[in-house]
């Protein structure tokens, strides 16, 4: 091959992947197809087309998804940088940017990789960016991209030297652009004093090395998911960083035409969403990152949401629904009121909390139906899962080779775990695919 | 190309795959190159040669691994045939093999699919096999290669069921190969009482579908790390699992030259190994399918093998150690007794206990040292760990570029979240590379 074969073939394997039985849900009777065959194979996941354990997206679900939260950012006036750690599927990051979203948002530096060969253009890394190769990595990325905006996170003098040391070294290099992180006490990084963060944004203005665009926080990790203290913890929070981000702005400490103001996990993303556009000297930007609002869940964002409901109130229309689902087949019923379900600890989340069963299909049958109330997953072995009921609901037990569909808890760690998952309409038909570049 | 040429170039890629720096670890500033030649490019992980956080192989404790476990097995006078969910990585099952393993285990059809590619041809699937794609798949690899042996297990009558109605749908089959599974009450998969394994093992006999060559059996989930009641769960069990395959034995329920026998994880191994070669009519062979001992680790398998030790006393030399570390960044420390590391959820085990810090090299340093003994993670996000220590260490504390290694408590569940690891010397320098294929 040519180089320029051998670049066109990387190109569509990485964007159009070909998928094959080595992957974990290709069905093994089947020939190996390019991801963007998938949809017109004729599949149906019931049907036993697809061998399981396997995770679905549903189609309707997602759209919904990601037209109701472009919905919300344009209401609020404020725009969306999804976070891309979320899914790493570059078919994904296509419809959050086909949808309206202004960028996309990373937490490495080879995340940001992967979203820039897939596409993405502005970009944020929600990180400190601290290591000579990570720095390098960055701008090796912004010369091969003229038109790339990468912007990450500062919250120290002594991260701020680090970078100066790899620009004075790389004197060729451009100007990084960066956010100022606000943190609170006992959470994760970020300036935890309006002190030490003035003292970081007005050395910055000093530095050649990097310029401050903006000033970012993350108020995801406070949410309880009762309103009264989720809302004073994001004011707090949020009137911290409009100080901060006022001091910068009458000390003339940013360097940029438009400054960029950033918040928002998938949790309580609408406290800080209203926050995001404080009045400055300059044009502001506000930037949410959710990145779990895709495809939601049946487990802690669907009790996080479900407060977010209550205050938006019913002007909005339906909020987030479910959009991914695991199926399993139980392969043994060795004791009483216990069904062992082959799947695990290497295909579902388990690290918020433990899936939930949302719906059967017996062996042979193409319809899913709801699951007994008292059906429970009370634990994950690597490669196993204990699904388990309550006695009165013995009449309605599974049997070996019914299938079972369980929720998630937290997609991040569902999605790290496969590097395809089919899209399924309603009746579980396989109508696209998506791939994942963890 | 021409089909030889696309065959081949498959060949190559699944086990010689192209590496590149859309794979976490690979340094963004190399071109990409295939898994074998990483070895000649002169990396080293302490020179900051690859972007952290890196999860490595120590070449020595893996040899040792190896060496150690083949010895116990062959001193036990049984075979092994480690399980290969915990790496799933080509190059480790060719090196469990060539070191003398009898096959190899797996938990899905899926990962047996990559064990075959890999050349995998004497194999156990340690589950219940159930549905028609898994039958399908199984004897799909059988038919494409003479020379493989599979057996899986069952344990109800259901599930023989399903067996003989797929195989009456494919009358040109051949029978499938099953050991019949022992569990116990409260804990995973396996028939709970004598009666239940010996009416499957009658049932089996009149089967035209499957053929018992086996008895197996899982001691793991019992392990408590304490050898008093670590010794009489095993042992109870082990009489269980002799009497019924003493019953099947001189019942003449086996159809098969040689009656395997199998058991073992890599908790308390020792105390079923010789209890893998009950005296039997026919000849027995006794399979351990221990699968973490490849690289131990610092957590829980640390721990449940210092009762090994103990147990085996001082004959058969030093015992496991651990081959695995996570290396990662200091990015933040935002607060005394804090520092936030990167390095989270999605690159290393968090399942059974915290990862631990083992060691710790300032940036540009290419020694490592050890760290101070309060030095502890409390927590991990997804792409995050907190570092904290005690006060009367704060001189001692880590600074925003430091590198932190880490120890794993539980190998299968930080294999899985990545696709190649480099292989290391002690002072760091990446002298192979392995893939893995999950």
């Amino acid at each position: 091959m040519t180089m320029t074969d051998t670049t066109a073939a990387a190109d569509q394997d990485f964007n159009d992947p070909l998928l094959g039985s080595s992957f974990k849900g290709y069905p093994r009777t089947q020939p190996p197809r390019r991801r963007s065959e998938i949809g017109a194979a004729g599949w149906n996941v019931l049907a036993g087309d697809l061998p399981l354990p396997l995770a679905v997206l549903k189609r309707e679900a997602l759209e919904h998804n990601l037209a109701w939260m472009q919905s919300r950012v344009r209401e609020w006036g404020i725009d969306l940088a999804p976070h891309g750690k979320t899914t790493m599927s570059p078919q994904l990051f296509q419809r959050q940017l086909d949808a309206g979203a202004w960028g996309l948002t990373f937490a490495t530096v080879t995340q940001l990789g992967v979203g820039v060969a897939a596409g993405a253009r502005r970009t944020l890394i929600a990180n400190q960016v601290v290591s000579d190769e990570d720095l390098a990595g960055i701008q090796l990325l912004l010369q091969a991209h003229a038109d790339l905006r990468v912007v990450f996170l500062v919250d120290s003098l002594a991260q701020l030297a680090l970078i100066e040391d790899w620009s004075k070294r790389h004197p060729e290099s451009v100007p990084f652009e960066v956010m100022l992180e606000i943190g609170v006490e006992g959470a994760r990084t970020g300036c935890r004093t309006h002190e030490e963060a003035v003292a970081l944004a007005t050395r910055l203005r000093d530095s050649d090395a990097a310029k401050l665009v903006g000033i970012e926080t993350y108020e995801g990790q406070g949410a309880t998911g009762s309103s009264e203290p989720d809302t004073a913890y994001a004011n707090t929070l949020m009137d911290r960083v409009e100080a901060i981000a006022r001091h910068c702005d009458t000390q003339q400490l940013f360097e940029t035409d438009e400054v960029l103001v950033s918040a928002g996990g998938s949790a309580i993303f609408d406290l800080v969403a209203g926050r995001l556009k404080p009045a400055l000297g300059s044009p502001v930007r506000g930037l949410l990152r959710s990145g779990c609002y895709v495809t939601h869940d049946h487990g802690f964002y669907k009790r996080m949401v479900s407060a977010v409901d209550e205050r938006l109130g019913c002007g909005c229309g339906e909020s987030l629904r479910p959009a991914m689902e695991v199926w399993a087949t139980v392969q043994s019923r060795p004791e009483p009121g216990l069904a062992i379900l082959a799947v695990g600890k290497r295909d579902i989340s388990f690290d918020l909390s433990m899936p939930v069963p949302i719906a059967r299909a017996a062996r042979g049958m193409l319809e899913a139906q709801a699951v007994p109330a008292g059906w429970k997953i009370t634990a994950l072995n690597d490669q196993h899962a204990y699904l388990r009921w309550d006695a009165a609901e013995e009449a309605q037990a599974p049997v070996v080779g019914d299938r079972v569909g369980l929720g998630i808890s937290h997609p991040c760690t569902t999605f790290d775990k496969w590097h395809w998952m089919p899209v399924v309409e309603e009746n579980y038909r396989v109508s696209d695919a998506v791939a994942m570049h963890f």
